[in-house]
C-alpha cells in the first residue's frame, strides 16, 4: 500500500525528530521513495517554547522553527524529491512568529483555549484563558485555612506544568461562577477527588466566611490539553448563559 | 427529600473530616436528623498509608484508622443517635489490617489493579501489577540513550506518586510485550504524546539495538486509578491471548 509519509525534524534539541542537516533526512526520504510510498512533507514541534517568558526569546525559536523546517524541505527539493508541505507546531512560537514564509501548516493546539502555562509565556493573560472546571466547595480545615473542593486531580488533571516555569501556580487559579478571578488564591494541592485551596498570603484569611459550603468555583488550569483529556464532553458557555455539550474525542 | 447522609471523620490528620472526639460530630448527627433525613454512617479514609512503606507502620495506621471511625460510630450511638455503617478505606491499610472488628464496610479502590506507589508501601511486588500500558517504540535519540515510543503522560497520566514516596519511579517500569519487566528500564521523561525510556545505568547500553523500532512493550504505572482514567475502556487478557474490552465508568 502506498502510504503518505512524513518526516520530523529536531528544530530545537528538544525531543524528536531527525537533524535537518543529517545525511539520514535525504536517506529516509529515499527509502519512503523506494518503498512505493510518497513523502508528503516534513514537520517540527518547537516544544523547548514552553521553557520561555520573553517576547523576543519566543519570536527567535519561532524564527528558528520555521527556517529549520524550510531548510529540511529545501534540501529535500534539491535532490529532486518532492516535499509539498512544510508544517510547524507549538502555540507560544505560533503566535509570536513574525512571518512564516516557506511553511504550509501550523499545527498549535492549545491556543484554542490557553491556560497558565500559556500565559506564563507571555503569550496570553489569564483573561484569555477559555477552559475552566467548574467546582462546588465541600468542606473546609479552618486551622489550616483551607477550603476543600469537589474538583480532584481526577477534574483538573495531574498536570503541573507551570511548576517548570517562572510562576508556579499551583494546581490552578480560582475564580467565582462568573469566571472572574478572586485574587490571591490558589488550589494549592490536589487528591484524587478532592482540591484544596488556600490563600496564598496565609491562613489570615477567614477562607469559611469567604467560601461557604455549597460555593460555586471556576478552576482555570495549568495545561488546557490535560484537563480537557479528564473529561468526555465540553460544556459551552453561550450567550444568554446556555450551556450546549460538545463532545470531545478521546484517546489519542 | 429525605436523604441517608454519611458523615466522614478524620483518622489520620491527612485531609479531610471532622475529629472523632469534636463536638461538631455530635452536632451534625443531630442537625441531620432535625432535617428529617437519615444518617447512613462515618467514613473515614486513612490517606496517609501512601506514604508509608513499613509493615508495622501500615499495621498501626490500619488499627488507627479502623479504632478511629469505631469510636466516632460509637460516639453517636451513645447518645441514642443511629450509625449503622462504619467504612474505612485505603489500600494500604486494607490489605494490613489485622482484623476489622466493629467495620462493615471497607471502600479499597487501587486493589483490584495496585500499581508502583502500592509496591512501594511493600503491599506487593511489581509482578501483581495487573494494569499495564501498551506501547510501541516509534523513535530514538542515540545520542542521548533515548527510545521514544507513542505513550506519553495522556496515555500514562501525569501521575508521578513515587516521586514523593522512597523509590521514585519515573513514569513507569518497562516490560516486554508479554508483561515481564525489562530489569533496568524506566520511562524516564514524557511529553503529551511521547515517552522517552532510558537505561537507569546510563546511556551505555545500546537502545536502538535492544529496542528497535516497532517494538512492542508494556508500562507499569506509578498509580492505576489515574493511568486507567485515560482510558475509555480496558482491554482485558484472558486465557489464550484473547483480548476482552471491559468499558469503564468516566467521570466522578
Amino acid at each position: 500500500m502506498a502510504l503518505e509519509l512524513w518526516i520530523e525534524v529536531d528544530a530545537d534539541g528538544h525531543r524528536a525528530g531527525l537533524p535537518v542537516d543529517s545525511d539520514e533526512l535525504l536517506e529516509l526520504a529515499r527509502a519512503i521513495e523506494r518503498a512505493g510510498s510518497t513523502l508528503g512533507g516534513v514537520l517540527a514541534h518547537a516544544g523547548s517554547s514552553y521553557g520561555l517568558s520573553d517576547a523576543d526569546a519566543l519570536r527567535a525559536l519561532a524564527e528558528q522553527e520555521r527556517a529549520a523546517c524550510v531548510h529540511a524541505a529545501e534540501r529535500l527539493r534539491a535532490t529532486g524529491l518532492p516535499c509539498p508541505n512544510v508544517s510547524v507546531g507549538s502555540t507560544p512560537t505560533a503566535l509570536s512568529a513574525k512571518g512564516l514564509p516557506g511553511v504550509t501548516e501550523v499545527r498549535a493546539g492549545v491556543y484554542v483555549f490557553l491556560d497558565l502555562m500559556m500565559a506564563n509565556t507571555g503569550i496570553c493573560t489569564p483573561d484569555d484563558i477559555a477552559l475552566s472546571v467548574l467546582t462546588t466547595v465541600i468542606g473546609h480545615q479552618p486551622a489550616r485555612g483551607w477550603a476543600i473542593v469537589d474538583a480532584g486531580w481526577m477534574a483538573l488533571s495531574r498536570d503541573r506544568g507551570t511548576q517548570g516555569q517562572g510562576a508556579d501556580q499551583g494546581y490552578g487559579w480560582v475564580c467565582n461562577a462568573e469566571g472572574e478571578v478572586i485574587d490571591g488564591l490558589r488550589v494549592t494541592e490536589c487528591n484524587q477527588e478532592h482540591g484544596i485551596i488556600q490563600h496564598l498570603r496565609g491562613a489570615a484569611l477567614d477562607i469559611v466566611d469567604r467560601l461557604p459550603v455549597g460555593t460555586q468555583l471556576r478552576i482555570l488550569p495549568n495545561h488546557a490539553c490535560a484537563t480537557g483529556a479528564q473529561f468526555s464532553a465540553y460544556r459551552a458557555l453561550l450567550p444568554g448563559g446556555l450551556v450546549a455539550p460538545w463532545p470531545r474525542m478521546k484517546g489519542w
